[in-house]
């Protein structure tokens, strides 16, 4: 009862355009666990503090971006209320049969005002590899690369950021932990369904469906510049960081996978409950609230997306 | 709707021996910023991190232990239902009025099997030094001592577990994220309402409305030796630690207020949802499930309580 | 008979334009211990993990920048005997009598062919704000702001480093830890007299006796982000990181005195040994070399120097 | 000039029961770099951060404990000198012709009133796996298990300490860096030959010859709990840890190898200069002084050693 509705991000499709070189940044560099290679060509990956059988699929395509974030919701009448929800609220929703993806239950798909494709689903298998539950381990094996533990989140760009946040917030009981005036009539909003300080966010620009970046969680703040020293090691792009957020308080670094879509390894992040108030930044503090430290933006957050 | 019912831990009433010396201890050495003292006696504390006026009240008494602990819930009506629910469950609930507690709205209050006494409240002003909401820093002030963020669980001790925890289950929509068998007939539970791995846990003994310790958050590992540092600069008595718990995964340290309530100040932990197994500790393993690293348990941990 | 010879960098003498700002900064931001003001307006300040009694002044002047650095050397007989070998070596030198810093016996001081004025001296009384030696704890107090540990050394700019290279080398007893190749006929040095990857540097500029930054030595790595904290909460300026070092390797902070004298706080770098080998950067890796993560200089490292 | 005589420990030859086990314990869970294996069955290895062909030589043998552990000095005149002084104090010293180890040249040996091998050297062969020096990545390949960094110190069991401690420091040019008086006479040291905290150290008991510990030295601190984390992974047996030292101030684990060789994994640690005083440690407050957190000894620090 405590927890309920929407849980968590549980599922996000990136488009990569070379598959080998997606699945040695993912999975050595990242230290995500390979699942396996469907006979459709796509790669199911996930995080080795995950219990479900994959959180993340790369599929090969002509073009770098996110297909779709699929949302898992508490059971499968939750499901079949939060569609009646989406229904009434005027959202178009399509049915994506079970095994579609393996292992995985059926799911509700919707595309939302921003232009992205959003997905809600009850069930997926529990994978082989997940965290001990008999007198565990921290670990199910030694950490590899970044050691990112889960999906954590995305931001995303995309136009009628308004009404992607009432959509959120009305139907799906997502509350805005943060916003972020970038202009007038232009909020950027940091939105939860849980105790984390973001499950996803959406920046307004005008762009449909656009892909900012993929977050990994990393355990410790400490793991942020080891991962930083394994993006040096091997050569992998960063944008910003190590550095931190003002919004979320996350330690953050951002960085590119070999085909231009934009990671990041982040940890900590306060702990947040519906009884918070939205915080709130204005224009000329937006800086500090994106990097802490720098207390400026850099070109690339605004205008480099897939 | 995604998070609802029973929010958190939100108030804690220790009893202490000499006031002084615990305002010295909590505010000085923990770094909880003190709000005021009450024509009762009574000391209010709360931590850099919490929006609420207080969460740890001090009052002096004749014998070390645990007032009570209350949590925090969604709002009035939530609690009109708990209520209800409570008392449908067959147990004996106590209306205390608001004002009780300076700026808290009023409580329901009840006993439960294992002889402590449990609170829930919805509302509660807003403390005038709580976190910014407007481009806010990372702190409100520069913390002291050891910086702790937030009071965030207490472990109790006493008899019936088996029936507290189906109260906290079946009533208040807790879960059990970890069991540990200490013996047949024993059952040690970690229970949460929310994405942390616990927010209160009870050991069986037969001594009812024991008290083993309360918890008090880190925001960074890392900030779990610095506090290791500040207790061997004052000389406050170390029970364990700094260690990691198997159970939830926390580092901490357990040690000891200047009357002898054990503390404890933890970082990390994993993120638990609601589909997730619960995990179980053997007996022969659950020195490893308390203490990760000794991987067995001092003789302290199961004897010493207030 | 293993260390002798010129020990570390024991002083420096800084300009500042409003001497209470500067207090703040160095002593309440940075955490030194204030030692005391002289009567002619110079004030003293000491990290807390510093025998001696200072290690930084601060002058009051109409422009920032640095009068001097002093390096102490093993005893008495070893600075006459450097004294000799400097003369010998075609520099001239001044005797700066016992007293004219308090609590500082005779130095020796030149200037350098980049315009700098080096010291070497050999007693210095003892602080009565000192590391414990019966029994002691870690801190001799409570680490205040960012808790700098001491001066470690500072990077110059000028002119002729080949000459000042050569003799700290042949002179001093210096070695060349790392060199990076700015272009043809420009190579910065990083010089160590130690275990230290570097106790002073120098970068080729054609201003004579610039200034780039004093860097202060933190305990461990992750206070390397509190310190940024400490920068944001307070809105010191930083000029870049926190990041790190391809050279020396540690974990750093640039960031900017009342006056625009640059300050360093930096952690870890590795222990350099005489039989090592120098590590050399080309001018198109250079950027690595100082900024780790972001591979790339900013335009304030070249350019910015009091 | 400013560093000469003897530089530091550079090898240290430990017998272990069964090699196989020695070599993943050291090699996959210390993390250490596998040389190769002699035609006499003796392994070789070294620490990622280390410039020289080696520093670790397993043998296996019927007894656990150290063969002898070996200092570098600067050159091979100062072998030359330290010989003669040596022998001019009446130490009985053995010559080990070059290539009695591969790569390494002469060797001086003898044995020290405590009953232990040293060994002095000035020349060994460069490894294919050092620290890079052309445009260099902080380390020469991607970490494993806890990713030790070097060899870096011995602690030593035996009789007549005083005068190990007097033949360091009168003829091998060492200091006290801190002293602990475990009864009337008997006395600890912890003897530098650089700017580390200690370089060896010796505890009086009445067994000659005997092995405390071998101490690998990690980065960055916050690596001594990741350590931990590999150790409960592998179930290897921890002595006493993660804790701090008082003495040293290094934070650290203690645990065992496959044999009951105990091992160190540490990191931090003062920076010794040769005009700081002695640090003394009474024999009540010596708890504190080996465990910082825990304030008393376990059994196993004085009566457990091979």
């Amino acid at each position: 009862m405590a927890m309920n509705g929407v849980l968590r991000p549980g599922i996000i499709q990136i488009r990569v355009l070379d598959i080998d070189d997606a699945i040695t940044h993912y999975r050595d560099r990242l230290g995500l666990h390979e699942v396996g290679t469907e006979s459709d060509g796509r790669v199911y990956l996930k995080g080795w503090d995950e219990f479900d059988r994959h959180s993340v699929i790369l599929r090969e395509a002509d073009a770098a971006g996110m297909d779709f974030m699929a949302f898992k919701v508490l059971d499968d009448s939750t499901l079949t209320e939060l569609t009646a929800d989406l229904e009434a609220y005027g959202v178009e929703v399509e049915h994506v049969a079970a095994g579609e993806q393996p292992g995985v239950g059926r799911r509700v798909s919707f595309v939302i005002p921003s232009g992205h494709r959003i997905e809600l689903y009850a069930d997926m298998d529990r994978s082989d590899f997940h965290p001990g539950t008999e007198n565990p381990n921290v670990w199910p094996e030694e950490p590899r690369g970044m050691g990112v533990a889960r999906f954590d989140h995305a931001l995303l760009y995309g136009p009628d950021i308004d009404k992607v946040s009432a959509l959120f917030c009305d139907v799906l009981g997502f509350r805005v932990a943060e916003q972020a005036h970038l202009g007038p009539d232009a909020t950027a909003v940091w939105l939860t369904c849980s105790n984390k300080a973001h499950d996803i966010a959406f920046v307004p620009n005008p762009d449909p469906g656009s892909f900012h970046h993929a977050a990994f969680f990393l355990e410790e703040q400490n793991h942020v510049t080891h991962a930083g020293d394994i993006m040096a090691f091997y050569d992998i792009p960063i944008d910003v960081g190590p550095t931190r957020h003002g919004i979320t308080r996350g330690r953050t670094i951002y960085f590119f996978d070999p085909c231009g879509n934009r990671n990041e390894v982040f940890a900590g992040g306060y702990t947040y409950y519906p009884d918070h108030p939205t915080r709130t930044w204005e224009t000329d503090e937006l800086g500090k609230g994106i990097f802490y430290y720098e207390r400026e933006l850099n070109d690339a957050f605004l205008s480099v997306y897939t």
